[in-house]
């Protein structure tokens, strides 16, 4: 639900997410909610009650869309709300709304929502973050990619791998490819080695170390093995 | 910096970065590096050193675009590098990035990045959340949105005022518009009294009750007045 529906595009219209829809793994469809107005100047917002600076998204387009899109699914769809007051974002909620089989969600843009919106129309109010958005859009588009990432069948074994290196809870450690020698920056030796015990050990010790320096907190929830844990603390003597 | 630069159109042609670039404040490029690849077979990645799944992207690409770019900027461009080992962003990032003159994103897409190209090539690596995407580009254009409605000029005045509703660090109240009857769903009588000084109250408080309800770690740095420390302390009894 977008007043600025040609945002969608380029977005859907690319690489995963076209993919997945072409595969008949997901369909995507963009309602503008202006269509619903019954307000002969087609507008969607006004001013809002008891005085002030800014525009109010009005609820009647809003609620008659969604309700509209509702009744013509087969599954009852989750309704996201889009807004800096939401629940923020994570890859454990993207889990959550990736086994629902219609989602739902409503971008404004700058204004203001009416309370009845939040109320009585949506199930979730999502924020992807401490920062300011002109509109929902991007906010969706990010989680649409997050989830339909995680559809059964979405990504190839390129991509799934990548995935993969998450899981962990750690941050990756680094990656190195050719050529060995790049205008005199040096891929680390133990990597030519050809000691695949000892690439091992390396990785998972840098993968520590970063995760130690810049992300500390992912440590606390990260499933570490007992020689993990020897490694992170071999890691923070080091410094 | 993109290998799917049709993903920028629908976002750079809508809203607030249309009127940017139409009022001549700010100019968006996509370039796709694999135009500067020097591969016969135009890849941009290839395997990783010391094995295992996934493909890296290689350097010589990536170098040669921003090298090729920089060179025809008339300022030194800060080079953001979107990836899950970045420093997390938020709004002081973005007043950070708002007084740059030219910033260049570099974009991988679920490919991992060859460590010289962090190391040597950016000068900032930024995550915009805890969850897993399929590439840079939606990092990216977060964080150009954001950017670019700081912008002295980038706003209209119905825009901006939603805009400073968030300087107070407070959650917003509720907002209100008409019907004040919808479909038995009332507006608030107090926002129908005319008494300012009471809407300001019921306004301020109800920011509070939100923020504590939801995000009560944004109170510890909120700038609170004593009336507002006491209103705190109010709606925390009233639970």
């Amino acid at each position: 639900m977008s007043l600025f529906p040609e945002m969608f595009g380029g977005v859907f219209g690319s690489s995963i997410l076209k993919k997945t829809q072409e595969k008949g793994l997901v369909e995507y469809h963009v309602t503008d909610f202006r269509e619903y107005t019954e307000n002969k100047h087609r507008r969607v917002d006004d001013y809002p009650y008891g005085g002030g600076a800014g525009m109010v998204l009005t609820p009647q387009p809003l609620f008659d869309a969604v309700e509209d899109v509702t009744q013509k699914s087969d599954a009852k769809p989750r309704v996201v709300l889009l807004c800096p007051q939401g629940e923020r974002y994570t890859q454990k909620k993207a889990e959550e709304l990736s086994k629902e089989k219609h989602l739902i969600f409503v971008c404004g843009h700058y204004e203001g929502y009416d309370e009845r919106i939040r109320e009585n129309l949506v199930t979730d109010e999502i924020s992807i973050g401490d920062f300011v958005l002109t509109g929902g859009e991007l906010g969706a588009m990010v989680i649409i990619d997050s989830v339909t990432r995680l559809l059964p069948g979405a990504l190839g074994n390129e991509e799934s791998s990548v995935r993969d290196s998450y899981s962990s809870g750690l941050l990756e450690h680094p990656h190195y490819t050719r050529p060995a020698d790049f205008r005199g920056m040096k891929v680390p030796d133990i990597l030519l080695s050809g000691n695949h015990k000892h690439i091992e050990e390396w990785r998972t010790k840098e993968s520590l170390r970063r995760t130690w320096k810049r992300r500390p907190d992912l440590l606390h929830s990260a499933d570490l093995t007992e020689q993990e844990k020897k490694w992170l603390e071999e890691v923070k003597k080091e410094k």
